[in-house]
């Protein structure tokens, strides 16, 4: 069971733009065209048992799925727990737990809840922060992609330098996607 | 002949942190002792004719090398623009001409200079994106340091989304870099 940080970033480290948009992003279409890329995917989200984000991740897919009309389009099968201290729409049939404050107890919950297989962290970027300085996060898989922003929401607002991640693998998905996978050090390896 | 953009870099893209400091790339040690790192950057620099760089990034090598006392530890053979407004050290015996303003003549005479070889913009990031508003940047060469920063000098303060660059080829060092090589797209080609 692993704790994971599984996105999409610029080559500079930003998840979306300076309007939430993540049309630099969608402009590679149907990501799951890119050969491989689907498969990335599929074997990630196969082993993944719970997972969690942040209100504006949740807000961004409520509205981009138009998921309040269409709940079924929902695509996730395991259970989800959001971030938010304010009052969300709702997914109606969809598991989703509304929750705040600190992490770590909501973690042990989902280790249980995923029942032996991986916690996805969704992201924005601070909520992974905050798993990460309880040395919760155990790997940071990147898929990024072949463009730079100047602003926007940041991929990991924290100094993880010492000790460093690990570099585990490198993958490339035709001329767009690098696949960087880190597993992080918790210091008492360091 | 190129013009090429060859640095290291964090996975957030900070060049360094907010003290100027590259202390979270130096404790990777002598980066030549990582295998095939020394080997990549020999490949890069013996195809290289000319090099830019900004006066913070000239300063800090000055500085960090002590080259007004050891001027024989400057470690280029070709010759070296940097592009400052204001009065820098000198380094006795090397070719090193510096310039002010529109990068464009400059880089003409780089690519004379270079004499078929590849130019090198060693940095800083803004330097390297007035290169990039002319059209005169061609590749983008970056060895990935498996760490975080949350403040810094930017790799490259520009969004390039459209056209996006072209992922040329990924390569792993170790558990340490991962290298980056991507081709710029000309709009005109977009």
């Amino acid at each position: 069971m692993k704790t994971q940080y599984y996105t999409a970033t610029t080559i500079n480290g930003y998840l979306t733009d300076e309007d939430d948009s993540l049309d630099w992003l969608f402009q590679f279409g149907d990501i799951g065209d890119i050969e491989g890329v689907q498969d990335n995917y599929s074997q990630f989200i196969d082993q993944v048992g719970a997972l969690a984000m942040g209100s504006t991740t949740y807000e961004w897919i409520i509205e981009h799925e138009n998921l309040v009309e269409n709940p079924e389009q929902w695509q996730y099968e395991v259970p989800a727990w959001v971030f938010s201290s304010r009052k969300l729409p709702v997914v109606e049939g969809a598991d989703i737990r509304f929750v705040q404050g600190d992490v770590a107890p909501v973690h042990a919950d989902m280790v249980k809840a995923a029942d032996g297989k991986n916690v996805w962290l969704v992201g924005g970027g601070d909520l992974v922060g905050q798993f990460h300085d309880h040395g919760l996060l155990d790997e940071i898989i990147l898929s990024v992609a072949p463009v730079t922003l100047t602003s926007g929401a940041p991929l990991l607002p924290r100094a993880i330098t010492t000790p460093p991640l690990k570099l585990a693998t490198v993958q490339k998905y035709g001329d767009v996607f690098a696949v960087l996978t880190y597993e992080v050090q918790q210091l008492s390896e360091g």
